[in-house]
C-alpha cells in the first residue's frame, strides 16, 4: 500500500478504500503462496512447506478479521457510491474466499506425514498439471477483481472444468491403487482428500472470479458453471474392482 | 415474511431489512432441511433424498443470489445504523456460509449411489450422532442470529470438537474395514467424503455462530476454536495395516 504523506488524515474515506485494497492484495499473495506450498507437498514431497502453510493460516484470519474491520468502517463512515459501493461488498466476499483457500491449504498441510509414508508416488504429473492451472486461475481471478477486468474474469470460469476432470481423474487413479496394494490405503486417501482440497482451491479461484465480475459490471455471472468433476458419482460395481468406470449422471 | 399492507411503501428500508432477514431464514431452513437429508443418505439408505438435495441446492443459489441484491439495496439506500449495518454485513456473510452448507450437501447427495453398494453397513451409528449434532448446531447458531443471541452462539462455538472428534474417529474405523475388505473401498471412500461433508457443515455452523455474535455485540469471538478432528494427521506405518493409530500433532 501506499501511505499516505499525510499521516494524519489517515482514516479518510480514500484511505480507508486503499487500505481495504492492500488488505485484499497481501491475502491474494498469501493464498497463491499457500497454494504452491500446497502443490509442493505432493510434487516435491516437501514436507516442510507444510509448516509454511500453517504459519501463513493464521496472518490470513488475522487479515480477514482486518478486511471486515475495514468494510464496516468504510460503510459507516461515508455511503460509497454505486462502483465504491459494489467494490467494498465484493471485497469482503473475496477476503472470505481467500479466508477459505488458507483452510482448504491448512487442511492439505495437515496430511502431509500421512503422504510421506508412500513409497511409489505415481500422481505428480496430474497433480502438477491440476496445481498450474489452479495457480493460473487465482492469479487471473485476483488480478480481475484489481484491475478490474470482467473479460478476464468470465475466462477463469471457464477453466474450472479441466481442474475439476483432473480431480476426477487422480480420484479414479487413486482407486486403482488402493485396491492393487492395499498398504497404500491409508496415504492414498490423505491424496484424495489433498487432491479435492485442490480442486476446491480452483472453485474458489472461479468465486472470485465471478466476484471480480459484479464489482465490474455489477452484473452477475449468469448460467450454469462447467462441470467436470464426476470423482462423487464414480461407482464401481461392489467387488469388481477397477475396471470400466460407471460414471452416474 | 409478513408482507406489508401497503405494497405501494414495499421499497422502504424498513420493509427492505425485514426481507433480507426473511430470505435468510428461508435459505436457514433450506440448509437444515438438506443436512437431514445428507444424513438420511447413510443412516437411512433413503437414495430419492439425493434429489430432493439437489433440488434444494439450486433454490440455495438463487436465494444467495437476492441476498447480495438485497444487502446492495439497503447499503445503496440509506446508510444503516451501527446495529443494522452489523445485521446487513453478517447477513451477507451468513448467506454465502449457507450457501456453502448447500454445496456440501449436494457433493453428498452425489456420492449417494456409490454408498448404496455397500452391503454391510457399519457406520450408521456413528453418522447418526454426528448427524443430530450438526443439526443441532446450525439450528442454534441460526436462532442465535435470528434473536440475537450471544450467548448462545459461543455455546455452538464450543460443540464443534465433538464433531470433528466423531469426523476422525469414522475415518479411523473406514480404513479398517478398506483394509480389510478392499472390495469396499470405493464405498467406504466415498463414505468418508460424505462425513468430511458433514464435519464441514459444522464448521459452517460455527461461523453462523460467530456471525451472530458479532451482530449481537459487535465483538468478535477471539480465541482459538477448540479442534477435534486428527483426521488430517491419522498416519498408520505402511505396510502395518490398522492399529496404534500415530496421531501428529
Amino acid at each position: 500500500m501506499t501511505v499516505s504523506k499525510n499521516a494524519h488524515i489517515v482514516t479518510s474515506y480514500d484511505d480507508n478504500l486503499r487500505l481495504l485494497y492492500a488488505l485484499l492484495d497481501r491475502m491474494g499473495a498469501l493464498a497463491i503462496s499457500q497454494t504452491r506450498d500446497t502443490i509442493a507437498l505432493v510434487v516435491q514431497r516437501a514436507p516442510e512447506t507444510a509448516e509454511r502453510i500453517l504459519e501463513h493460516e493464521a496472518e490470513m484470519n488475522e487479515l480477514d478479521v482486518r478486511v471486515n474491520e475495514q468494510v464496516i468502517r468504510l460503510l459507516a463512515l461515508r455511503q460509497p457510491l454505486a462502483d465504491d459501493l459494489r467494490g467494498v461488498v465484493s471485497g469482503l466476499k473475496v477476503a472470505s474466499m481467500l479466508e477459505r483457500i488458507g483452510d482448504y491449504s491448512a487442511n492439505a498441510a495437515r496430511r502431509a506425514p500421512a503422504i510421506a509414508n508412500l513409497s511409489a508416488f505415481p500422481v505428480r504429473g496430474p497433480v502438477s498439471r491440476m496445481g498450474d492451472l489452479v495457480i493460473g486461475m487465482l492469479d487471473d481471478a485476483l488480478r480481475a477483481f484489481r484491475d478490474p477486468d470482467p473479460a478476464l474474469a468470465a475466462l477463469v470460469r471457464e477453466r474450472d472444468e479441466e481442474v475439476d476432470a483432473l480431480h476426477a481423474s487422480l480420484f479414479r487413479e487413486l482407486l486403482t491403487y488402493m485396491m492393487e496394494d492395499p498398504r497404500t490405503i491409508t496415504a492414498c486417501t490423505h491424496l484424495m482428500f489433498v487432491s479435492k482440497n485442490l480442486e476446491r482451491i480452483g472453485d474458489q479461484a472461479t468465486n472470485i472470479a465471478e466476484a471480480a465480475h459484479y464489482r465490474a459490471t455489477g452484473c452477475i455471472l449468469s448460467g450454469e458453471r462447467p462441470k467436470g468433476d464426476t470423482s462423487s458419482s464414480l461407482v464401481w460395481p461392489d467387488g469388481d474392482g477397477p475396471g470400466e468406470d460407471d460414471t452416474l449422471s
